[in-house]
Formats: structure tokens, sequence, C-alpha cells
């Protein structure tokens, strides 16, 4: 079995056993080196990551010791994962679809009616343009049709939202360019900007989306190229920015001429109360870019997702996307463009709605009666809640006690310019009610055991470390 | 329609409105921009650019003088191409498959077996993993399987061979970092590495590949931190490395420590001669990379491409896969395995080279009958060729002259270190031996009528220019 891609990185300030020793572990919680998965020998993974073999035996040791991995002499290192009392790992760790609701009649119709047209198939599987495939691009548009300077925008198709982020970062930003962005967000929108030589800032989300007051602060001392808000299910607090602040929000990036980016994925997940315009839709300016996707309310596996921003930016964008890879899968986009046009995605979109409603209650039923946690968001839609320990309770060492039973991600992978060290997301979104409660329950005795134990200096958890 | 894709760099010494004259015109000779398309008015292109209203009207007037627009008051500006003497544009500017060849029998018999596998589709729409997915994976590296240091080596599907370029240059330049290529190159490759701040040094390509000498005296001055090689059928030369030459090439690299990287995507279109082995295969430190595309060989329309590499490489590869686009969509990659492992792409294999031998030799056979042209080269594979004008006649004032009639890159597009004025790629794979015959004519007619009218200036084309 092919390892798992494992990342240590030498300029971090984490010692690379203890890198080597947390991707490993992260592996073993996500799935991704499952039980019985034998692990190549010290010397031969030495060599592979470039590393002393003292290095390895060091991460190996330390998961021996925490029983993940069993070392036969002779025979090998083996991951020992088993699933907790008899049941599957209960993985809250990723923001992805639930895919047993997946609409397979549906997509296999598609396909069967995808090769009854050879002519349009033969024209798919050719080179096509970097803007995307033209139906599909089309429809997006008209989603926008009516919006203020609706024709001086145009629409990118993009690889899913994480490369129209990745595009924008290479369009608009220069190394130590200034990016504002929420905090904590998305490690994968955090790691984007990071290694593009953006020099990030990272707002506060509070119960009700980005802190306005704080974003007015850092605007007056700050000149940002960009800022990213997440108004809708923000990941991963699950966050809704509220009406005043979107306009607020708006009139400031315009005030200081800052290019504002909005990320509307998961927009169309709202299981109670009412929708919000986007800040696209507010924008009276024109300038408003807007990042949508397929991933959340459809496939992740196909990616597509969009840009929908003035021309200008558009060409700008359009001409990294050509250096990136060309152009997004044609026969994705074909798909996707079938099922959203078709109604059959808005069908699919009232089995999401009506599942997440009952996975969101179950999550947040769960945490009411678990005491050792102080704090938790109460979404109205998405795939996430943020939920935060009692003080000294690290959401690090609570992961550590519950593995091979659940999976998370503890608040340090969100962190910008907080630790969030008792924070961590719940992603329920694919999970069912039974194995929410189940999940929860686990999580809620480890922190106790862990309150129990937990030393003095986890008590300052906020303190800002840029 | 949507208007394609213009990109005006300020940092170009090229004025805006002469940018922004190419880039339309360029659009126009690939057919991006068809015959009768209205062009936004000089205001409204001036908006979206973020240029001013004068550089538009003079674009357009260069254009109008030309005759590839037509401007009616009141109702607006008109690409006027029409195809040349009743015939279609025939084009030379895209090295890509003739998608008539396309097997649809076998494309749309995947799709129907697809549709009946509902528990694989949901699998495959499911998020999965950033290496790719694990049966094309498997198929890839077995190619590989009996190479020195196999078992130290892994294998990272891509978005295509764009993407896999675009990885070496996250995953390994830094900016100011030295890079060698060949040159005349691929511009997609020159980009790439120009816009992660590498410095390229352009190593001379002669009808038999790299100029080996060139490289070993550069290496002597300099130390770069890749060297990226075509060894068979390069881009847009169509010349082949012998195996001499190969084995020097990997000497000289081991010698100097440098990264190795070996664009293999035409390697499979060989249409006479005998293949010779791979950088890859020959290579017995185990560190050469290896990158592999099913874009020429099938479908460029499905994006997918790969790298074979040492482990390490992978890893450091597979992050910068991560935050790009978490991984290549998964329906292609599905497609493309079944399309390869039942042995259709074999039996299509096949089809391409009889077609390419053809069209091929049909444009040898037109070039040989052209006294404009002083030299081309011969390939035994590809897709294009490479001409060399006689001196004094320059390739972009050629292509003006059989705008809307015949399209082909201009040696200038293709320029590293030296400017290849008087040289051109002819791409012939996607055209039939008659339009080849009778493309060739047109180029050569007016590269006749250049010569008469050449200015002495042109006299000197291989001036370097960094």
């Amino acid at each position: 079995m092919e390892l798992p891609a494992i990342s240590l990185s030498p300029h971090s300030g984490e010692p690379l056993y203890r890198q080597l020793y947390l991707s490993i572990k992260s592996n073993i919680h996500s799935g991704a080196m499952p039980d019985g998965m034998r692990l190549p020998a010290t010397r031969e993974l030495a060599v592979s990551l470039g590393v002393n073999r003292a290095t390895v035996a060091a991460a190996y040791e330390l998961l021996e010791n925490e029983g993940l991995l069993n070392a036969h002499v002779g025979r090998g290192t083996f991951v020992n994962c088993p699933a907790g009392d008899g049941g599957e790992l209960i993985s809250f760790a990723s923001s992805r679809p639930a895919d047993e609701l997946f609409p397979m009649a549906t997509v296999t119709e598609i396909l069967r009616e995808a090769s009854a047209r050879p002519e349009t198939l033969r024209t798919l599987l050719q080179l096509g343009s970097t803007l995307g495939y033209q139906p599909l691009i089309e429809h997006i548009a008209s989603r926008f049709d009516g919006a203020p300077h609706a024709e001086n925008q145009g629409v990118l198709i993009s690889s899913g939202c994480q490369q129209a982020l990745d595009l924008l970062a290479r369009a608009f930003v220069q190394p130590g360019d200034l990016v504002m962005v929420e905090d904590p967000v998305y490690p994968g929108l955090r790691e984007v900007f990071h290694r593009s030589g953006a020099r990030l800032i990272g707002l506060p989300v509070t119960e009700i989306g980005l802190d306005v007051g704080s974003l007015d602060l850092a605007l007056r001392r700050e000149r940002p190229r960009l800022l990213l808000v997440t108004p809708d299910f923000q990941n991963p607090t699950g966050a809704t920015l509220p009406i005043e602040s979107r306009r607020s929000v708006l009139e400031l990036a315009r005030q200081h001429n800052v290019t504002l980016v909005e990320i509307a994925i998961y927009r169309d997940l709202r299981y109670t109360g009412s929708d919000l315009p986007s800040l696209h839709s507010l924008d009276h300016t024109g300038a408003v870019v807007h990042i949508g996707s397929f991933s959340k309310i459809a496939f992740p596996g196909l990616r597509v997702g969009w840009v929908c921003a003035p021309r200008e930016a558009i060409e700008r964008l359009a001409e990294a996307k050509q250096w990136s890879d060309l152009h997004t899968d044609h026969l994705s986009q074909y798909i996707l463009h079938e099922f959203a046009r078709s109604g059959a995605l808005a069908v699919h979109r009232k089995q999401v709605l009506e599942a997440g409603r009952q996975r969101l209650s179950a999550t947040v039923a769960a945490l009411e009666g678990t005491p050792e946690v102080a704090h938790f968001t109460r979404p109205e839609g998405g795939m996430s809640l943020w939920v935060t320990l009692r003080a000294g309770i690290d959401s690090e060492r609570v992961l550590d006690m519950v593995a091979g039973r659940v999976s998370f991600l503890p608040g340090a992978a969100f962190a910008v310019s907080r630790r969030h060290a008792n924070s961590l997301r719940l992603s329920f979104a694919g999970l069912r009610p039974a194995a929410i409660h189940k999940g929860v329950g686990i999580i809620g005795e480890a922190a106790r055991q862990a309150a129990a134990a937990a030393p003095e200096r986890y008590a300052t958890p906020h303190m800002a470390i840029v």
C-alpha cells in the first residue's frame, strides 16, 4: 500500500521527529493509514524523507508508546488502530458531504445520456477554453443576472474552491503583501496565501462572523491587498454574518480600497433561518470577487468551482489558470452542468438540507450534554461548528486520547494570529445522528479526563503569536 | 459570446495597445474569436481591462487596417476573418491530438460500464487522495517496474503535464534560483518557471536535441536548481536526443548535483525509427523526475498527467498539489485508467501512430517544395516540427500575411535566450495531409512575398536577448 503524503518542514519550529509523529498520527486518525498497514522500515523511510534515521525511530517510538504502532521483530511495524469497541472510527475531521446521500441513479443516468452523445463527448475530450466549459459558464453567470454591474463581470471555472483561492493568490498577491483573513480559518486558505509570501492578519470571528470592529481597527492601521470573508456558515466556526455587518464590511472595503473576496461555498446549505443577501449582491461598486463550488452541495470528487468577478480580475485569473493546468477537466464540468440545469441538483439539495438539519441538531444536542464544553457555536447551516473546551483543556491532548475511536481537527489547525488551543472543529455533515451522539460522548469523556490532568500553562489559550 | 482571455502586462517592454492588438489577433487566428463575433465597445473593453480608452482604440484601428475587424457605426465592431478561399482556417498552432481519431465507441462503452457501477462511482464522487486515484497510480507505477531504484520511487497524478511543471516550480524553485531549459521551448514551461521567480537559462536545441556541449559549458559556470529536458520529440523542434547524449546529460546532472526533469509526454508518439531508453530508465542514481501525460496520446480535455520521482520529491509535490487543488478530478482518472488497463489505449495508439506518420510525411514533403524555407527539423515522432525561414524573413510578419487562412505559432513564442525571429512551429498532428499541403503552400507564398519586402535588420535573428 502506498504511504500517504508526509510533509516535513525544516523551517517549522517543531522538531522533525515530532512533525513526523504528528503526521503519521493524523494519517492514522483520518484512516489514510488503516489498521494493520505495514510501515516502511526506519531506514527506508528516513531515506525517502531525507531525514536522519534516528528521527524516524523517535517518531515510531512515540507512536508505539501511544499504542498506535506495533513493532514485530523481523516482520516490521504495523498500524494498530482497531475501531473503538467494535464500531468504526467516527470522523468529524473532514468538511465533506455525506456520500450515502449522493443520488447515484441520477448520476448514472447523466453518464448514460452522455454515452449516447458521442459528438458532444468528442468535443469534451479535446482541449478547451481556459475560462471553462461554455454552457457551465453561462449557467453560473445566469445566477448573477440582475446583480449590480453584472454586465462588467465574468465567470472563470476553477478546479474547486481550493484552486480559486490559489489563482487569487497568484494573480493578486506579491510577496510581502498583506492579506486579511478570518481567524480561525480554513487551513487551505491560510496555506495558499502563506505560501504566496503574503503576510497574513487574522481577524477574530465571533458567533456572528467576522468581527467588524476588529476589521475597522485593522484597516485603519494596515492596507491589505485582499480581504477574504466567508459570510455564510464560515469554516470552521459555522458563523453567519448579519446583514448590517455585511454592509459594514462592504463599506470598509470600499473606503480602504481593498479587494474583497467572498467565499460562498457553504451558502446553499442553510438548514434554518432565512437567506441573507451575499456580499456580491449587496455590492454596488461591482468589485467583489465571489467564489462558489459544487464540492459542498454536490460532489467534491469532481473538482469544479468558479469565480465571478469583474472582467479585469477574470482576465488575470485566467492567465494564472492557463499556466496552472490549462483548464478544468471537461467531463466533470459537463456532468455538473447537466446535474444543475436539469433540476436534479435542486432535488438533491432538499435531501442534503433535511439530513444536514438533523445532523446539526444532533451535534448541538450532544454538546449541550457535555459539561467540559465551555462554549460552542450554533450555526444555521454549513458543515461544521466550533467547540471551545473549558480553559485548561487542550484539544490536541483530547485528540490523542480518543485516537482510533473519534477524529476531529484541533483548533491549532485553523490558527492564524491566535492559537485556539482549547478549541476544535466538529464537521458533522458526513455523520449520522447516532454516530454524532456517540462521538461527542467520547470526546466529552476524554475532555473530562484531560481537565483533571491539565497543567496551568494551558490557561491562556488566546495568546497572539504574530 | 464570452470574450476569450486577454492578458496585458504592464511590465512587458511592448506598449499596451500593441499587446492588445497582438492578443486579439492571436485569438482571431486561433479561432477563439470567430468570424462575425461582436467585440465590446472601446470604452467597455477599456474599463474591463483597466486601460485607457485610447489604448483600445489604437489596437482596434490596427486590426481594422489589417482587415481583421469591421466597424459598423451604431452596430459595433465585428471580427472579419472569413475562411480562406472557401476553406476553413488551417491551424498548425496547437500541439493537440486529432479528435476525429478519438475512439468514441470505446469511450461511450467505458461510460456505460461506469453507469452500471454506482458504488464505484459513489467513491469517485467523494473527496480522495492528493496523490491520485489508487488504481491509476498502481497502473502508472507498474510501467516503471524493474527500473533502477523503483522501490524508492512514487507516483503523483497531476492535472496534466502543465500542472506537473507548476508543482515542480512550487516544490523546488525559490525566487532567484537558476533553471535550465531548452531554447526554443514550450511557452507553458517557460512561463511557469518565469512566474515562480526563477532565472531561466535557455540551452540551444539542435536537430539532435539539447546541445550537450552547451549544457556542459553552462554547468561549469552556473549551478541551476533544475534542468528540464524533453528527450523525445521535443516541443517545438520535434528533435530527439541520441543515446550517447542521454548518457551525457545524466552524467552532467549527476556531477553537478542538478535535479534532472524528463518531460516524456510525446514519447509514445514515435512514427519511425526505434525507441530509445528514457532518461529515467538509464538513470542508475534513482534521481530523475519523469513527467508523463494522457493528453497527447489520448484526450487532453480530461486533464490527467503524472510524475514518477523519488519518494522524497513526491512528498513535496503532494504538498504543493494539496494547496493547488486538493487532488485531480476522479472521474477522468477512472476513465483513463479503464482506457489504459483494458488495452483500448494500445489499440488507439496504433491508429494515432499511423495517422501521425502520414501527417509528418505530408508536412516534410510540403516543406521540401518551399524554397523560402532554409531549414526544417525532421522528427521521427511527436506533434510538431520547427521551420527556419531564409534570413531576413520574419515569421510574425508571415503570420500576419496569412491571417484568416493559416495559423501557426511564430518562433518568438518559444524564445528563452534567443529570438527565433525567422523560425516557426508547425504542429501537424491535428491536420489531414491535404490541409497540410495547402497550409504549407500558403505559408511558403507569404514567405516569398515577405522576403521580397524584408529589411536588412532581420538578417541577424539569433541575437541573444538575455
